[in-house]
């Protein structure tokens, strides 16, 4: 960041920390901020801090929240027996989108990677436990990722709960709605045969 | 933005305001912001808006500067009579890098593009022709960026400052160091011909 003035050379560095932002697009973002009305700045610079600083975690699902517990922990018309186990806070909102499932969620902020040495007592796998046995939950759907890590996640949830008598289920891989078959990858159509249906 | 909290909502819509990010970049860097220990996000907004605030324009060059004068214009050693024209405050930073130009600077804030209604007015023309008046202005190197908004900038200036009795000079066009003749263009080829000197 040489040749830049102070405050520009200190907004490019803060930007530049962000994910997918170098250092080179980071100087041109600052460039344009401060060429912006003050006004539309100041707009900017609360959403971020006020967005930060008003967001929580519900203590019940881990989901971010401005209430405690979150809308969704709240509604009891949700609190059905099932819960839906998701890696982290996007993937909540990517099902709600969906409008269709109705049950409640756990999240659990990361999934188990032996390689970045995260371990069970690094995510929510013990308050999930609690819930199972606190809610009179009937069925956890794990929906982590169908990755090498949300699998081995899944797995051992599935291992640990299942003792407890609980139905333990996992989202259907098979190929993508709108998808080519041609163009899917052996281990996709693999796991779409084997999980095929009558119809 | 459907399926968020507010607080995210709104913060992942004022990112989108922003060149080149998305509506899904900007909800990705949302969630990420969220996650981030609250003191580093602090530093994020305060650097956003305080160097918003900081910045002004150096009201003699137009330069981006927190003193006014700015230090190039405050410089006594860098009055040598030489004013080099660019459009806007990035491309000072840029000539500055290379540390080998000793004169003063006269920030455009734009080109002149009658596709788009920029007009000589809108531009910092008038206050340019000033300065070559009052400064002892010997030179004036028009170093708008080779296009062609910057071309017809530049020829504007220079009708209108040659009669002042002013050297005029363009930066040089041709192939840029390291760069490969057969993957030169012809109209970059054409100029670094014309432009060719006495080795």
């Amino acid at each position: 960041m040489t040749g830049q003035i102070e405050p520009i050379a200190r907004m490019a560095q803060q930007l530049s920390r962000l994910p997918g932002i170098g250092s080179k697009s980071a100087l041109r973002l600052a460039y344009h901020i401060v060429s912006l009305p003050q006004e539309q700045v100041r707009e900017l610079a609360a959403a971020i801090w006020q967005g930060r600083k008003d967001v929580k975690l519900c203590p019940v699902c881990g989901n971010y929240t401005v209430e405690a517990p979150c809308p969704i922990c709240a509604d009891e018309s949700r609190h059905n027996g099932v819960l839906c186990v998701v890696r982290e806070p996007r993937d909540v909102a990517a099902i709600e989108r969906m409008r269709d499932f109705k049950g409640g969620y756990h999240v659990l902020h990361g999934t188990l990677s032996p390689m970045e040495g995260v371990g069970p007592d690094d995510i929510r796998i013990r308050e999930l436990v609690q819930r199972v046995q606190d809610e009179h939950i009937r069925e956890v759907i794990l929906a982590t990722n169908p990755d090498i890590e949300g699998e081995a996640t899944a797995a051992y949830i599935a291992r640990l709960l299942k003792p407890m008598g609980v139905l333990v289920t996992r989202i259907a891989h098979g190929l993508p709605v709108g998808g080519d078959l041609e163009y899917t990858d052996e281990v996709t159509l693999a796991k779409a045969i084997e999980g095929r249906r009558e119809m």
